[in-house]
């Protein structure tokens, strides 16, 4: 495939890296709040496109993962995007059973600001 | 650091992973668009937090890069954030210049659908 295939055709051609794997971005289907940031290899793409829920893999635990398996949280997905250069996908989730994403039992795993400027100053908490 | 310094603690302590990079999503700070997602070597990070301006890794150039510096299209960064495990940043930023980030011309990278459901169906163009 020729970059101008991969950027402007409609052939899905996932680019994963040297270890199988694509970056998953999870966003809220209706506030757009970005929940969580994970990894996906061949299969987990294939089950999430085929089941509409979220299945990622746990680069720590080497395996694959069923979002939500033992919280409750699955992840039911209303749409997936593909990036230009196809080496990453958005999710627009539904967030089930408590409504929380993140494994700290909070709704994103985004919930620490860094602070600009530079000089090292402490991360301060944004939820 | 343990775990648990790492989730909950104040201690900025990025995960680089074996390419010494990170995951940068970027969306923007109004409306909450994703716009792209990137990666980041510790130079790139550091020169961020210190500009408040996006800077890159190139892993296809294999070069620091501050994105829009041919384009114009610069981010100018108003939040950052980190997620529970510190391998992941959020950059919630104004587009500089023609408000395009995507290097298609397009504002966001993910221009396109990935059918759910199964089959094999082309990719449909979001906008």
């Amino acid at each position: 495939m020729t970059n101008k295939e991969i950027e402007e055709g409609t052939g899905f051609a996932p680019r994963f890296d040297a270890n199988g794997l694509i970056s998953a971005i999870v966003a809220d289907e209706k506030s757009g709040e970005i929940l969580m940031l994970a990894h996906m290899n061949a299969e987990a793409l294939e089950r999430t496109i085929a089941t509409r829920e979220a299945w990622f893999y746990s680069r720590s635990r080497k395996s694959l993962w069923r979002k939500g398996e033992t919280s409750g949280n699955t992840l039911r997905v209303s749409v997936m995007k593909v990036d230009c250069d196809q080496d990453a996908v958005l999710l627009e989730v539904a967030v089930e059973g408590g409504g929380k994403t993140c494994h700290t039992g909070r709704r994103s795993c985004f919930y620490r600001e860094v602070p600009l400027g530079g000089g090292k100053q402490p991360l301060t908490f944004a939820e």
